[in-house]
């Protein structure tokens, strides 16, 4: 015990997770970079600039038409997702709250501008002035992006420091902005709700990376990683603003109209769907027929991932409620068997379990694209609307459905395929020891890079783990502890 | 006291919560039926289904003209009501938190599915080909069709077990699709915030089923029957969703227009009213004039409940304030002496209390739709809209406004009917011995069905009702106790 | 040692806290005046009221075009920044969450009446009838003007009774109207996100106030201001809704079309910066580079603020960067420097740090606002966007870019002049022994005016400041106090 004790502390001060030079100076250089490459670059569309009053006119169109009106309250609903959502759901950890919601705020922060710059070059730039034109369309992929990012984030949960955070950041968007192109343009597979260009990549990403980054005596942290009641409360708040907003998500940079519509009636029942089986799967696994909070959490929301890519199809409302059900089933099993079988086997720590929230019914979600596409036809999409919904004009024009259908396919791996190698590469980079991460035994932990509130800091290590003691009722303890 | 005791363990051993069966098999039984019934009779109607551009060329409309434009964005509000508002509102108790927001969510993502296809034979069936063509309006209208459940769910929240809840709400949705066709259809009334077709109908139906689960030996829970700190301030999270977005319920499904303008406009004026007039009475009620967060929780509220009815008439903003200010002063009093009252004549056990927020203000709410309908006259509506506003058409073209007042208050006595039996009916039914319901000493407590933190489960049962205390804290206080 | 303890009891005993007869009082009298005012002057404008379906077709207009469809999202937004982002953000002392989002709440619900009839009287006063006619920008600027109180109740915060808060609010929404009437009609400055008119007004109204009710004692409350861990989380919540929804904030009331497209995006990238500087600022001043929660949740939004007057502008994307990532800065440095400077020498106690998130940062937006204004040329707005902007009719016809810089400088100045004049009175006026504010020992706490959750009350004083023992636990650890 004494030697595994001062083994311990020789680990802890191998570690420094003093970030106070790394962290204020990337943060300053990258964003101090990003005004200058807005400078030169980023522009308004003719949408938010005020020529919109000229353009309008010519067009002979009214304000009400402007894209704003079309996609600002799915932009909203999508922004909440992304900082509230996510970063609530990764509250669960009994300790590690401030550095769920506090570095998924920074990571996506900064995220969101790197992506403006990085998908304007691939999809927005105006080739007369070579300059990036931006509208609401723009911030919506924007934050898609990130979303790549903080899934990424959910299976490294805890066990890294905020410069890690935001190399994995700059990369990941980078990596996400060119697997997107090349999924979106050159193999023109569609993907509204990014089943596969968001969850399928960012999940392999991040699994990739927290296999880089293995820690073997990570059950030194066991005590830290688990929840405390209201923890898993506060975990709810992101669990149910992902889930009801995620209809938004999918819906968001569809076609106007009946795009946006039939995506997010899809992805509503989808959604409804999974709850229910999630929870069966859940109790039914569970001695006594309890239920656990990891799975509802999780569980419920795989559905949305997985009708991701076919929300703005013809998937027919009982197409949504079966993937749904499926999902549920597929996701809560994962939780229970595979993230066990994974740490033990296959050395990969998923601290949040995103395998089977996101990894997993992301490929279901692009196998589902590939298959609904294939099966799409005529009669029951009608001429144009098939032609509308599939983009099926310029030099796709004469795509058939079913080819539609393998280059869908061909989308999911390329999202795969990016996700591993590039989460690879990340991971090599990040396990250099210059990063400032936390020690084995310091890991799901907020004590290394935030101040805590004074009542937890007086706290003696040995009852560290103890949430809710006061000073004085320590000081009692420790006296009655003597007395004895 | 022995006695007692040895009597309570009995109780405890012939209540079997075990669920492990029971909840699986519901759950994937119902979800499998929903499967199939979407199967035979949901389709998209022609805003969300691909042909939307051939129709939107043959009416010569804008795709912003597409119904999800008009109503999404307050969808979405109510969605949020739904599960974060009655949610979080009901996580007050200090050991309920996880059955209150999961419970909620599960029979609501049950009872929406099952209310798209009920409210759908009545009103959305197209008898051409026999399906229900659904759209956004659907969507708004099953999360109301939900919300009558989830209020009475408030009624019975922490004595029920998950199973007796679906059954609950499959019923309750029968009956709700009912009777709203009955008041809303051929009876003629308006109702568009639900004050008598949601409230009233949900408010009597909780209460009723509470009559007949009345538990004599409550008390024995009653310990865990109160919040602490923090429980009330997530509670407070579920209040504000429900008050800042009920301007949104009250005016998701009215008019485009004018019509949902000024639903929105007087329901956002009577909730601003009923604040005032609840703190005022609160502090007057208490000892040292302090405020009772159930108060404010709850009764804050009611403002929004009462002008359900009304909010798209013309009932002027004075009136909303006055509605708003009255039902402020009753809600209160309601908790003050009403709810006391009721446990003790009427056997009535109302957990939160939902005959305050919901049954009475829901009746007032009927009261003020019909005197505001039986006073509306063309010089104030305009001819136009009067006939507008009250869909004086086809069989219904030639009815006064009294004769609407009328049917108005016609409206509410069914909903009260609906309520009443239904709810004896059902409840009824849940006193069968088969569902698994909490020991009278186990309510109101996460353990029976949740797999709760480490840090709670060690908790020896006689310290069990202490919130943070901790295994090593504990060793200690009982060895403390043993010295003495 | 003794002699100050009983001269604390001698102030408590002088200090009467109940405000069982004047809070309840103020509140049905005031409500009742609302009742009448609203009756006498306020009505539905044409596009709430039923004549709209005549007065679309008269000006042949869809109903998509009412006003409703343009503001309603952003409304929403802004109710929750209001009500849930200001309530929450407030909730991080670890003793007043209850009085944060309550009384925020309270202060609200009845300035936004309030404001509807004083703005309504500078601004919609329809003169043909002499009434008030409303509609959804109504709400909206009556939430603007509340949140001038809510950003004053932030420096007071823990320190008077909710008799003076409404006191506060009274004279905060009256003061607000004059310098909103002066400085956006009379001297014809823009503002659209309110920098000036809301966040300085604010601010300096809410310093003010402070510095007149200044308490010398203060320190007795210290071990009550400040947080614990979860009321930091809690505290999130708030930070996050008002980071997310400011776009919302700051676009709402702009003009349709690219106005409200544009301002937007401006605050959306203007906040992404703020958060990267205020992140390297709060690392780079605390010991090892630990972050600080004040930090996070505060100066992060201090770039939305600085961008409130400009972002209708053509600020350009690095534009908003640059204003954000100054704002981080000066903000973050605020909270370190200026704040404990400011209470030392200046007797200025500001509880939330206003100055440095909302006075400092709204007067930064008005020099940026004065700025772009005066920079702004045909060549990069058009002619007739120009023209559109500014609003250059009327009387205003012929205003040079130049000249509407000078105004718009003279605009911030009045702002300031009436948030420190109007503050020093109401000060004045608060300081009479009338109100029921609490004694200097009894801050911070939510005791004085609220029914606690029962665990907490036993709690005997000298163990007041802990949050979570529990009866038992006391009734031990004072055994053991007694053992020795």
């Amino acid at each position: 015990m004494g030697a595994a004790q001062s083994f311990r502390e020789l680990c802890d001060r191998t570690k420094n997770t003093n970030v106070r030079l790394s962290l204020p100076a990337v943060c300053i250089v990258w964003q101090t970079a990003m005004i200058i490459l807005f400078g030169v670059f980023i522009r308004y569309n003719e949408e938010s600039d005020t020529h919109w009053v000229e353009y309008r006119k010519e067009n002979n169109l009214s304000d009400i038409q402007n894209d704003f009106y079309f996609r600002y309250p799915s932009f909203q609903d999508v922004h909440v997702m992304i900082f509230v959502g996510f970063g609530f759901l990764m509250t669960f950890l009994q300790r590690y709250s401030f550095g769920a919601v506090g570095f998924n705020f920074l990571i996506a922060a900064f995220g969101l501008q790197w992506a403006l710059l990085m998908q304007g070059w691939f999809h927005s730039l105006d080739y007369t002035d070579g300059k990036i034109k931006i509208g609401v369309e723009n911030l919506i992929n924007a934050d898609f992006c990130v979303a790549g990012c903080l899934i990424a984030y959910g299976a490294v949960l805890g066990k890294v420091s905020p410069v890690q955070l935001l190399v994995l950041t700059l990369f990941g968007i980078t990596l996400f902005a060119v697997e997107e192109y090349i999924i979106l343009d050159l193999i023109h597979a569609k993907d509204a709700g990014g089943s596969m260009v968001i969850h399928t990549f960012g999940g392999y990403y991040g699994l990739s990376i927290s296999w880089m980054l293995y820690r073997p005596n990570l059950d030194q942290s066991n005590r830290l990683q688990s929840s405390v009641y209201h923890s898993d409360v506060f975990a709810m708040i992101g669990t149910l603003f992902l889930w009801m907003f995620w209809p938004s998500f999918n819906s968001a940079i569809t076609d106007h109209g009946d795009g946006q519509h039939r995506a997010a009636i899809n992805t509503y029942l989808a959604l409804a769907s999974t709850v229910l089986t999630t929870v069966a799967v859940s109790s039914l696994f569970q001695k006594h027929g309890k239920l656990d909070m990891v799975h509802i959490q999780n569980s419920t929301l795989a559905g949305g991932v997985a009708v991701g890519t076919a929300a703005e199809f013809m998937l027919m409302p009982y197409g949504s409620l079966i993937v749904g059900f499926c999902c549920g089933i597929i996701s809560t099993l994962g939780y229970i068997f595979l993230t066990p079988f994974m740490e033990k086997y296959l050395k990969i720590q998923d601290t949040c379990g995103i395998h089977n929230l996101h990894a997993m019914p992301g490929v279901i979600g692009g196998i589902v694209g590939a298959i609904t596409a294939a099966a799409a036809t005529e009669s029951v999409y009608g001429a144009e609307g098939l032609r509308n919904t599939f983009d099926f004009e310029g030099e796709f024009a004469d795509r058939s459905t079913s080819k539609q259908g393998g280059h869908q396919a061909a989308g999911l791996c390329v999202a795969i395929c990016f996700g591993v190698g590039g989460g690879i590469l990340v991971g090599f980079i990040l396990r250099l020891p210059i990063w400032g991460d936390p020690a084995d035994d310091n890991c799901f932990n907020d004590e290394p890079y935030w101040e805590l509130p004074e009542d937890e800091e007086v706290v003696p290590p040995m009852l560290h783990y103890n949430n809710h003691m006061h000073n004085k009722e320590i000081a009692e303890s420790n006296f009655t502890v003597e007395q004895n």
